[in-house]
């Protein structure tokens, strides 16, 4: 294995959906933000993704049963949207650019497959003062624009690191559309708080406002 | 050579071998265990492994002759079971993710073609009080539970890290059983007690009930 | 992407280009150059590039769109030359010598597809004391001896690190002639006065005495 | 440039050529044994390798001329053997372990293309006292206590690291035979004085005794 490589557990009937990016990283706010949309949307695993970049070691659950490292795919179904929900609990090594690269073109190309063209990535920015303060970025200005209604602010001049900013970064090159959400985090433990207003502004941006959501 | 190189000594005649492997790692536990495996079984050197992943020098022996780092494949046969046992003085680099994924699923490959569909790795695990304690690790919760009476206890939560864990975690993404045995070490030095711990466990659950090994 | 990737914006019609080189890199000297001959020639953007060797974050602007790390094409005409000029503003890790060579050989392969033949790197070399001398390195002893009445004195016996040295060594193996432009730089900030002098000299060469350029 | 290159000069007749291989490395003894068989045989370079594993530097010359890092194949034949002589002034980073093992494959295909089969690589060992102790190392047993006699002892229990153990222990796999000449160094500096007894030890062996040399 040199490669990544997609394990299918079933597939999934999806129009259009919207595809939500929420992995572990700074104060893990997209993966708690994630897993909140998970729950809410009664998702379900449909794909797996294992890489030669995630790190070699396996996890051993309670029980004794042990697994790799990967990323997991849900699918889900509202009243007004479908979504390809995507999220683990690693990232590979942040000096490893082609690592990121490769992954991240890989999961855009698998969800491309099904019909994506909308991405909404969550994350964790570094803060000093600690707060439920969620920043957005998006593909356009006028998105971004549209959005800081809902309570985000505009993340002006920085940086986006790892999945959460290339992912969204390579997507705009493709021609999709999609936006940033970032909570404020002081990069100690979970941010659950914070986590929690992502979540929020999420469902308020996309569940709100489908028809019109560029 | 940019990819792992096998070269074949002779062809065995094997079915459905049992895949051990004991590898160069923590208190050398696992490599001395495979050793007295080799022994006990009076195993035969088939294949060797070349890898780019490996370290860029020989070793030289004694009498003057080099060679470069492998891994070398021994085939036995027991009155209960066949076997394929890894074993191999070095790793490569912990940090290099791709070399191990790349490794792991080449070995399993390759043991594939002569029928294994069962593995069983052995490791040390780091402990800060030494002793003969084995644990466990395995593919479902059965086969864990199952063989805690035969002396080892379960390792719950936590990380099995190298080959010892991603043969297995590899093994059983491909649909294999298996299982891992842990001695305890705290790290320095060869292990030799452990390791003949984890030997005897082997031996008594492989060889006793073959049968019902799943 | 686990290779560079062009994007082109539109097919510039171009006659055996002057292919110019300024990246981001020591006091930013090539950058700055770069800058200069693109606003003096008023040359238009047609074509990225991309790479899983580039920075793994999304660069985010006031505005708060993002995009990922990448170079640019430019092509100008001016009444003596056709040029296609090559800036970005951030390099591959020095470390990774692999993503170093891969990227310029196809840079320069991109830049055949047009006609270049000739090429100009420049950059910054580090000196204690700060000044506006620029020296010149080339692909022979004739093109060398030549420029150094134009303001230029003859950098001998060092190296050139990074895609201004790379890009010349690896043209002039497929028979190109160039030359390279080093402003001397503290290595603080952007040195914008003998990026000035870099230009200025360029500009002094190649559009002087386009005829005789070699 | 994802691979490593040859650049053919002119194509050589050579005869079952003995590969010679001196390159930079602990104090030089490989490269300086190099330079005095080039020059006692006249040899002519008639191939250069180029490769992204090399540094991404171009080194400058007095006259202010450029070029990126090579390795270089020399010719020579004597009344007795004909020869390929490998050297160059750098080496792949010690850690970059798949470069060296890419690398010393395509250097023995290549070598293997004209007809050797019998190699002698030449380096440097680290030794607390200076002296011109010259140590072998050899593909068999044999070949190692035959040429104890010449005036090198058998190098025992070690290793040997870079292209120089390497190139040896990936030969003897392909089934040449060859040997391993190493100069004590103290690693600092060019140690001429050693690097003149390998040189002379390797003609003694060679080109003394061509017909028996296995």
């Amino acid at each position: 294995m040199d490669k990544p490589y997609f394990r299918m557990l079933f597939e999934p009937q999806l129009k259009e959906p919207i595809f939500v990016e929420g992995l572990r990283g700074l104060g893990n706010v997209g993966m708690i933000a994630a897993r909140h949309l998970i729950e809410s949307t009664d998702a379900k695993v449909f794909a797996e993704l294992y890489a030669p970049y995630f790190p070699d070691y396996v996890t051993v659950k309670k029980d004794g049963t042990c697994r790799p490292p990967r990323y997991r795919f849900y699918a889900a179904k509202t009243e007004k949207n479908h979504y390809i929900i995507l999220t683990g609990d690693m990232q590979p090594s942040l000096e490893d650019t082609v690592a990121h690269y490769d992954l991240c073109d890989e999961i855009l190309d698998f969800a491309e497959k099904y019909g994506s063209k909308f991405i909404v990535t969550m994350g964790g920015v570094i803060t000093t003062k600690p707060g439920n303060d969620v920043y957005i970025s998006a593909t356009s200005e006028k998105l971004a624009q549209k959005h800081r209604d809902k309570g985000a602010q505009i993340y002006g001049e920085g940086r986006i690191i790892g999945a959460t900013g290339l992912l969204l970064g390579l997507a705009k090159r493709r021609g999709w559309k999609g936006i940033c959400l970032l909570g404020v985090t002081t990069g100690f433990g979970a941010e659950r708080g914070v986590a929690l207003s992502v979540f929020k502004i999420l469902t308020n941006i996309i569940e709100a406002e489908t028809k019109e959501k560029d």
